[in-house]
């Protein structure tokens, strides 16, 4: 392990994706990535008595499957990172709760994937772990209620809203593997100052431009030296934003996909600016991306996943809304 | 960095906590550990317009003095570790907010000064961070409305309930000192089904006696090789409960504290079972026992601290509370 510049970690191990899985609701499954999820769920309940419930089995589901995907039992798992954006991070502590795997929660917001899968890079690289499973999820029910109206009001959505994926991934790290994990740039908090709740994209594009932006200076790299960028759920008015900050740093992404703008179809499926959640960062990567990379189709990208780092509370109290980045740079060996 | 039997990590390099602090308000100035605390706030809104916004302030603050006592500048600190128990973590992405430093949002519950001094020790040993930073927090007017009722209610308390700490604690690891991160185990969720949100204590005790087990197990030692061993914030109920689940498996704890219980008066301070909330064992180690340690009169502890870690919906919902208690040694070399 090497600090490379101000921001960027250099995994000299290169810590291997052994095992990555993906499951979802009906409408992702409606969606353009269909077939590369591992498992869908028609029932919003997953046949649980909450829809908190129905999360907490989402990120159950994924986990167990990622860990049977990388050939390990669970007993072989030495921790497992897990967030989410229900409040005290409830989906992970009961979905995992049965896993008997050292735990250790996991907070950012919807960057909870680029974060865990650092975390777990991380332990493996350094030894503080053989195999290390990362996890997160969301669900639009659990999201809608908690965070905006109750589902029942049937409210109008702000064309700038975001649709929260109804979906989980996981990803199971361990030495030795053909997908690679070799750097990796923490994010700051960054926050210009937006406070619209429904316009989540432009919150998070700050600190995305930034995440960026130290991670090319710090590897003295460009966008064209990767075959695709991923960015977590900018949506819409995010990415175009993303743009326009890169643009005045005299960067131009062309080989660039938001998460949040290929889980839907975003006219036919009326998601307005896109998708959005934990789980729809996590839902990309650990189903179409990583079997992109599995295939071959890709073999050197860069995922960074964004968050918004407020609560119902804090806008209520009139403040703005912090964002936060990280990204992960895998590559295939 | 070695991994020691099943779930115990060997720091072979030694991290330091190079800097350490604490800050309170009022009631805990008024304990019994009131001159351990490197700053304490009378008014409980910390002349902010929330007491939400008054939490974060104590982040800050503990944060800023714990860099400024290692003797370093905040350009300095690679990352920071923070958590906290409001929804969202907004004490901590709030309170951090202007620091401008690498975060990684930390989930624990009332473990996270464990977690988070956990994390930062790894960074350090393994070289992801030259210096970094754990901070984490908690505020009992906070606490009370988002948990339990509006503090203008003046609800009745059970007597099996604690006392939520104003108070933060933040540490700065590096290389080279003489406070040293020895070992550390990380916990697993454990649920033996407690439903009362009115008794924390009981719910968390099980993780601290299995997390303890495996600590003792994994190193081959026992509590009397330890100056002191520190629980985070079991309080009476729990306290009582772990030292029955130790007897049931052969151990005795003859030099044990509890956070919960050293940083209020019980009966003169009207607490019930003890004081909690992050801040509880945090101001705790940060002040207190770090400070002991400095002094030279503790050489060699343990420092557990448990989370209980449920939320008002899944209460609501008729969950029990899963527990985790989070192990750290701490020597002087």
């Amino acid at each position: 392990m090497k600090r490379l510049g101000r921001y960027t970690l250099l995994f000299e191990r290169r810590p291997a994706i052994l095992g990555h899985a993906a499951v979802c609701g009906k409408k992702e499954a409606a969606g353009p990535l269909a077939r590369d999820f591992d498992q869908t769920f028609l029932d919003s309940y997953l046949n649980q008595e909450s829809w908190e419930k129905a999360e907490s089995m989402l990120q159950t589901e994924a986990a167990n499957l990622a860990i049977r995907k990388a050939g390990l039992q669970k007993q072989e798992i030495n921790m497992v990172f897990a967030g989410d954006l229900l409040n005290q991070c409830i989906s992970s502590t009961f979905g995992l709760r049965g896993m008997d795997i050292p735990f250790l929660g996991q907070y950012g917001a919807c960057s909870t994937m680029a974060q865990t899968l650092i975390m777990a890079s991380i332990m493996v690289e350094c030894g503080a772990a053989n195999y290390a499973c990362a996890v997160t999820s969301s669900h639009f029910c659990t999201a809608e209620r908690q965070f905006r109206t109750p589902l029942e009001y049937g409210s109008q959505r702000a064309p700038t809203a975001q649709w929260t994926a109804t979906a989980s991934g996981s990803t199971v790290l361990g030495m030795s593997g053909d997908i690679q994990v070799r750097h990796a740039t923490v994010g700051r908090i960054t926050d210009l100052g937006v406070t619209d709740m429904t316009n989540m994209g432009a919150a998070m594009a700050p600190a995305a431009a930034q995440t960026l932006l130290d991670y090319f200076n710090d590897t003295a790299t460009k966008p064209e030296d990767y075959d695709r960028i991923y960015t977590g759920d900018l949506g819409a008015i995010g990415t175009k934003l993303l743009y326009e900050l890169l643009r005045e740093n005299g960067i131009v992404l062309r080989n660039h996909e938001d998460c949040g703008l290929i889980l839907f179809d975003r006219e036919a499926q009326d998601v307005h600016a896109g998708g959005s959640g934990c789980g729809c960062s996590a839902g990309v990567l650990c189903g179409h991306i990583l079997n992109r990379m599995d295939r071959g189709e890709l073999k050197n990208i860069l995922f960074m996943a964004t968050g918004a780092l407020m609560s119902t509370t804090s806008s209520q109290q009139g403040e703005s809304i912090p964002g936060i980045a990280h990204l992960v740079h895998v590559g295939r060996g």
